[in-house]
């Protein structure tokens, strides 16, 4: 079997490797790959080829979520998968490897298990701004007022791009059609942390993903000249955001265990060096599995509240999105375990801090996530880097788990 | 003088009325003017068709500074103006009044003084981040190394853009010529700020502008994974931006009587929502008479620093400008006060926050400037207002000024 695992390493660095090509990346540092764009379709482009060398079926669902199978559509079968669109300068490896080693996975199927595989559209809120989008549309949890509302960086709205992609967005209820018949489903992902690397654990057996709240906090004071106004005269926006990106660490640090919270993104208006900020936009990510994540964000609105009143100043907090933490399928993370005992190498039980597809298809399949190792924890960056040894020691543990529940 | 000051009100809120018309500002709210476009270009043709109806000769110096005398050039003649570009976004008062205050003026005098009226080109940092930059080119005081750096917001460079609008930027080492001969130089300007308002004065007598360090702060973390990385394992540059947004206004509030320091404005590298920002960008504009805004933006530096090194980051302060506080000529201010004090109305001595063109001709003619007030301090921004009877009474003051210090 080692040899064996080499040459599985050596195909899924090479696919991951053709994957950083010019033609599936705009220009910039790293990766970037969004829903419905020219280098989206050249990755889908670049996997349904894969799928058909190896005998297997191709197909889309209504918004463009990537499907291939041995099997007919609805038959019984085992699912594997993740998502090929990446964040805005992201790395090779998130996502991508994930339909990568189910693609190496069917290879060394072939046609002895009834696979079904799985590439999810706009995991990332990179596109349209809403995480987990394809998933959610295939589970039927996104309204249509919602849907309608989204739009691109350009202002094209979410329908208008995917019907110019050539998909039938219009038939979208019909896309949960695509987990008819699965038996089990398992996504391989790296783990975007430092837990697997600094405990020297090879694979990481995910037993539950925690919950998030994304959410945009807007903060209307009142643009003035930065030179001509006086301290105790200004009701400076930018400031009172300032002091909630402060205020988000400390509640974090101070009251849970397992939360993180982030501001990623932070502008001011009108945006210029002399004028006070009349406006600030920021963005909020609060997460945990504990559930610890809500009552920072209560805490954190409070603060908010006291600080813009305080200053004269209007506030308000937008939810995006709202997912409770999600529990794993213990028949599937107990066949994962064994495959990972067999296997021989150090693997660790371990909660994902980041949201995935998983999380949305575990509400009608039993599921569960396999984690790999990546360097220094580091991802959504363009040094994103992971060992594709570990990802072939990962389909192997995969394909154990997949051929144990068939069996059942 | 009660019916003349009336029809003069009503020709300088004409002109600038007729200046909010579409083809004078790009689109969006309020005035957005910027040096070298097609609006701006617009707005010269305006003036210059103004002065030439009175007799007036117009004319350039090489990068585009519009220039109108009753004298030849270079001749002894009193200088009154301002400029007339605008920040993104502003009002229609902030500059453009002071233009036209001073063609007011010369439709009134005709040719009983000897009068010369200059608009400076990019007073705002709008066009090309640089504030000031037409009178210090006129001033001599921008290097060549520094010229050759400045591009606009789609790249194109400073010398590229004047020469594409029909200058002779190669010849810029004779710009100065505009000001040889000036007997002394009068800049009106709204207030941009609340202390004519809140003090009931009609009229403020500039004796200092304030001095001003505008500067870049940049921060450099890392981005990781806004989900699977805990917060002990982070290096998120937005909060130590945040940091320093928070603490420069407490440096300022504690340390000094008459500094102001804002973040005007600040983004987050890559800026997305689930990913920590691996760099930070801030604008820093701090400004005092007394010159405290030195030691507020040393002592800023150390917090950044500090900050920065706590968390394991790199931190730069890189400097774009750099200008002291300007005394105002006593023989002008005073001249002023006793016109102010014949015209009966309420005024004041004050200083300037903003800063103004007038501190770079202050180093070569003897000069002061005129506040009239704008309603609640409102400027840089689209509802910016002001009365055009203030101004009105101000072309008298200002006339009265010049024909006293032309006398000498």
């Amino acid at each position: 079997m080692g040899s064996d695992l080499g040459a599985s390493a050596r195909r899924i660095a090479a696919d991951v490797e053709a994957l950083t090509g010019d033609r599936y990346t705009s220009p910039g540092p790293g990766i970037t790959r969004h829903a419905y764009t020219g280098e989206y379709a050249a990755t889908l482009d670049y996997f349904r080829a894969a799928f058909e060398d190896i005998g297997f079926t191709v197909w889309s669902d209504p918004v463009g979520t990537l499907v291939a199978s041995n099997v007919a559509p609805g038959e019984r079968a085992f699912g594997f998968g993740s998502h090929c669109d990446s964040n805005r300068n992201g790395g090779p490896w998130d996502g991508t490897l994930g339909v990568v080693s189910a693609l190496e996975a069917c290879r060394i199927a072939g046609d002895r298990l009834p696979l079904r595989v799985i590439s999810f559209l706009e995991e990332e809120a990179s596109g349209f701004g809403q995480m987990l989008l394809g998933s959610r549309i295939v589970l039927g949890t996104v309204s249509d007022e919602e849907l309608a509302s989204y739009r691109d960086e350009r202002g094209v709205p979410f329908l208008e791009a995917a019907a110019q992609a050539g998909y039938r967005p219009e038939e979208r209820a019909r896309a949960g059609e695509i987990l008819d018949g699965l038996a089990g489903w398992i996504e391989l992902h790296i783990e975007q942390g430092r837990v697997l690397q600094d405990t020297g654990a090879r694979l990481g057996v995910v037993e539950a993903i925690a919950g998030y709240v994304h959410a945009d906090l807007v903060i209307d004071g009142r643009a003035d000249h930065a030179g001509a106004t006086p301290m105790g005269f200004r009701s400076d926006a930018g400031i009172t955001a300032a002091e909630a990106v402060v205020e988000l660490e400390r509640i974090v640090r101070a009251h849970s265990q397992d939360t993180v919270g982030t501001v990623g993104a932070l502008t001011f208006g009108p945006g210029i060096i002399n004028v006070i900020p009349g406006r600030a936009e920021a963005t909020l990510d609060i997460r945990s599995v504990s559930g610890d994540h809500e009552k920072v964000y209560a805490a954190l609105s409070d603060f908010v509240l006291a600080r813009a009143e305080a200053r004269g100043q209007r506030s308000w907090l937008r939810e995006r999105n709202r997912v409770p933490a999600t529990r794993m399928d213990t028949h599937v993370v107990e066949a994962l375990e064994r495959g990972a005992q067999l296997s021989g190498a150090p693997w660790r039980r371990m909660a994902s801090g980041a949201a995935h597809d998983t999380q949305m298809v575990a509400r009608r399949v039993p599921s569960a996530m396999l984690f790999v190792p990546c360097r220094d924890g580091i991802s959504h960056a363009p040094d994103e880097s992971a060992d594709p040894a570990d990802a072939a020691l990962g389909v192997q543990v995969m394909l154990h788990a997949a051929r144990e529940l068939l069996r059942d």
